[in-house]
């Protein structure tokens, strides 16, 4: 391909509503351009890079003995109606009247159609197990698009759905699933984790959701040396170990103008992990009060999924408002505490391994030091109420946690029989005995890989993609082309000489300056570069460099083909 | 591929609301499912024909200089607001609000967003022409949706739009889409015409559509042996010739019970050529009258399309009621003619060459005969609004016409400035003045191609798809498998040899009999077909047929994939 026929939409400066590296980057390299919020047209350069990844995607689910099909993207209201989700799933889900007044969707998932399907095709255990996949333009309104096709409102995803007779067999296809996409995220180029996750309101025996490693990530994930992975909302911390022995009386010590942990902890010139933070949620009708105290070490975080998973507390998880607390308390959230609680209290199970502890007196402007359990106050029911931490062991015992930022780019459900179940998907087994099927759903955000990649693969020059799904495998930079005819000459052949040895050549056909051919091929990320000159050419060399690597070489015209082979790992 | 892997969803009953052929075969074969109306699933059998289509689509695109792009199927309103067409389009168009209450719909067609595009990225003449396309989804809510995937609701479409700065750049553009899309049509194995269109409402130049060619069709269009063709709708009539002269008197006779043309003549015993009826429709504002009498020989139809061009008849074309038409003439349809007419009468130019004219009398149950101009009646105005006729002339001297019912599949248009004036899409030309730019838009329905090569190619066993789109390219049937080891493996080993050399196979793995293999390949359309058996094994023989051929031929086992390519014409 030649610059003249493939235009380059490149900007110079950086879109100012574009908060993240990838958005900033796919607007300026000429990716995407913005129609309306959470709307995005990909550019012929963005769909090259969108279908490479559609393309691994598509062949490893084939590869796994997924079944392609297309669903309609308008689904009809009665289906959701049966499974209970039209009044379940809220505003993201786009609803429509057609010219009839009919109620349909914008389907942002389709375990209704396909569970539809399924119940009308498959009649015996000898049609089982099989597992439909789509690549298809989704849509979820979502109440606050943002950072490009990140977390755009209509979006390509790739939606697999596999139905059996039994477990065993749901979770046979489940780790094939699991491997198929290890081996997608691989074949991408991309460092990914795949972690352990949340059921969440769907239920389901397992989950893990697979995530791209980049700093501007959305989910916490930890994992260890030895193999632990999950997401952090779900990792479990350690249950509760014995206290040390009290060293310090119990003291109430008047804190003025001390509102946070931090100040807290500044204020008393003691290490924050022998503080204690108060946290006031609503109650659950499991306990005879409107409120519950939770409290963890001033250091922890409270993970929200955790604690709304107690039964103590009320779903879903919604702090207490200052007016609640003043009334219940008598006090300001800065200065709350579990010494004579008058709501009960529910502490983490790190808290209960302190001693001589700093917790706010449940009067403004005051704290009690050196309180300890059973001395000062009697030993509070304890759950697992926080976030783990960096440096703590795996709890499989797998060596120390390391915590890095991910983004989720596929997620694999063992879903069971909650839409089978709804809408009726029956077969008969063995002995002729109608079974409700079990089900797993798998699904794959096609476009936000894009984004993720880029996430995770550039510098301050613009996009380093990984060769295998860059929109172009080879960039040709022929210097000096506008005044010799020998330059222009040896880049056309060049770029069909290695066009036809199956690399995807964009060739730089502008005439342009070197640092303007430079800085754009370098924008939009080609992975490899070969500068064409008259010194070189005199040479019978052609420079060649890699993206990210800082030195140039020479490589000669003669084997220049097996040369690349090997530096752009393309095999074709 | 083997049938084990690849499940077949075949019927043994037509479904009974599937009205024709290729929208029954398309359920019985397993290709689609009907999810609610107009919306269908593309099964695993059918998405691979629909995928195939869709490569060559897209190859010819590229080839023909096309840029692949994405854009979002939902639009915000205020783009078809600024073309005129939010309340122009009418109710095809999906409507829908947002969760903020703004106004969006699915694209059934997407000039207002690619001119928006250009209109941002494009600002020089130096970067025209450009021609971008999609291939994606759309919407249109018809308000019956029928005949499948031929006229659903959800369609594949292949959509392009190109830029330029004036009309010759335009028109080159314009010859390029034009012969990609006979490549198209050509590599998809089907019998087609590029006929000239009607520009409707759109306006513009010139405007081609490309129709299969099949007796389901519901265009009819006419071509000449020396290359003439077009839409009847559109194709040109002779003008008005000089009549021959009066040979009959006038006369008034009673015609009771008489309320068509073909009793008219029965009832007279003259042919209907010599008869002539009248229409009645409303008029437009350039005439002084409300309603205005159309007269047209009595064997010929109207033509909806030209009679809606002339300037006495309104926009869009109204018949009469009953009561308008009994008011103004006194009369009921049955009996109305242009003698002593109470409305202005304008004539088909045919029935000026007319002469001994049966018309109606104005008068209930009552016609007149001999009726002749000049001589009982003034010439009236007369224009071209009638069908051309089969064995006609072609309008450019080319030898006659024929006419045959077409699909139309494709549709070409030089829109000129109709979306750029409105959304305000200038470039800077070679001077520096500002233009606005010119452009053209192709599109092709990529689902309904594959209704329609099923509706042009199918007998009475199933469909027989041109090789290029069908979903494998060879069945493989091995008889007496169950009982023979030796089948089995020769099968197995011959699917491995043809899938290597390239051919997209289907092994019978089910072991069923010969009758129940035999019928579902035929069914679902295989073009080839391989049958291996103790037999053929034993003479070093295959037995090979085409899906089309009457009789069976044995192929050697050795050179076999050489005799396969030819018969297949499957270059790879």
């Amino acid at each position: 391909m030649r610059v003249s026929q493939f235009p380059l939409n490149t900007l110079k400066e950086t879109p100012a509503d574009a908060e993240i590296v990838s958005h900033q980057l796919m607007l300026r390299a000429g990716y995407i351009r913005r129609l309306a919020s959470g709307l995005y047209t990909w550019l012929p350069l963005g769909l090259r890079v969108l279908r490479r990844v559609e393309n691994i995607v598509r062949e490893e689910m084939d590869r796994a003995g997924g079944l392609e099909v297309l669903m309609p993207a308008i689904q009809p209201a009665e289906l959701w109606q049966e499974s209970g989700r039209w009044d379940f799933y809220g505003a993201e889900l786009l609803r429509i009247k057609d010219r009839h007044e009919r109620d349909f969707c914008y389907g942002p998932t389709h375990e209704e159609v396909i569970t539809d399907l399924v119940r009308r095709e498959i009649r015996s255990y000898r049609q089982l197990p099989v597992n439909y996949y789509q690549i298809q333009t989704k849509f979820r309104d979502e109440r606050r698009p943002r950072f490009g096709v990140m977390r755009a409102r209509e979006f390509l995803m790739k939606d697999a759905y596999s139905f059996h007779l039994d477990a065993d067999s749901l979770g046979q296809t489940y780790q094939q699933m699991h491997d198929a996409y290890c081996r997608i995220f691989q074949r991408c180029g991309l460092d990914f984790r795949a972690v352990e996750a949340d059921t969440g309101a769907i239920g389901g025996n397992a989950s893990h959701e697979f995530h791209v490693l980049a700093a501007s990530g959305e989910d916490a994930i930890a994992f260890s040396p030895g193999g632990f992975a999950a997401n952090v909302e779900l990792a479990p911390c350690p249950s509760a170990a014995a206290p040390t022995a009290p060293a310090q009386e119990l003291q109430k010590i008047a804190t003025p103008d001390v509102h946070t942990i931090a100040e807290l902890a500044a204020f008393l010139d003691v290490p924050t992990e022998r503080t204690v933070k108060t946290l006031v949620v609503a109650a659950s009708d499991a306990v005879d009060a409107d409120l519950v105290a939770l409290v963890l070490r001033g250091d922890h975080e409270l993970n929200d999924v955790k604690a709304e998973k107690h039964p103590w507390i009320a779903e879903p998880l919604r702090m207490a408002e200052a007016g609640e607390i003043r009334t219940a308390f008598g006090a300001e959230p800065g200065s709350l505490g579990p010494v004579d609680s008058p709501i009960p209290v529910l502490a983490d199970h790190a808290v209960l391994a302190m001693a001589d502890m700093v917790v706010g007196a449940n009067e403004d402007g005051h704290h009690l030091t050196g309180v300890n359990w059973e001395r000062d106050l009697p030993r509070p029911e304890s759950a697992d109420l926080r976030n783990i931490t960096e440096g703590e062991p795996a709890p499989d015992g797998s060596g120390p946690l390391e915590i890095r930022r991910g983004i989720e780019v596929g997620h694999i459900f063992q879903l069971g029989d909650k839409y089978s179940e709804a809408l009726g998907a029956r077969v008969l087994d063995e002995d002729g005995r109608e079974q409700i099927v079990t089900m797993g759903c798998y699904g794959i955000g096609v476009s936000r890989v894009v984004a993720a990649a880029i996430e995770q693969n550039s510098d301050e020059r613009g996009i380093c993609w990984p060769t295998a799904i860059a929109p172009f495998d080879i960039a040709l930079c022929p210097i000096g082309a506008k005044k010799s005819q020998r330059v222009r000459e040896a880049a056309e052949q060049l770029h069909d000489e290695l066009q036809a040895a199956g690399f995807e050549v964009l060739l730089d056909d502008r005439e342009q300056r070197p640092g303007v051919m430079f800085a754009d091929m370098e924008l939009i990320g080609i992975p490899h570069r070969i500068v064409i000159g008259e010194r070189g050419l005199d040479a019978g060399e052609l420079e060649y460099q890699a993206r990210t690597a800082g030195e140039a070489e020479h490589l000669p015209m003669d084997g220049l083909v097996a040369a690349l082979r090997e530096r752009t790992g393309h095999g074709a």
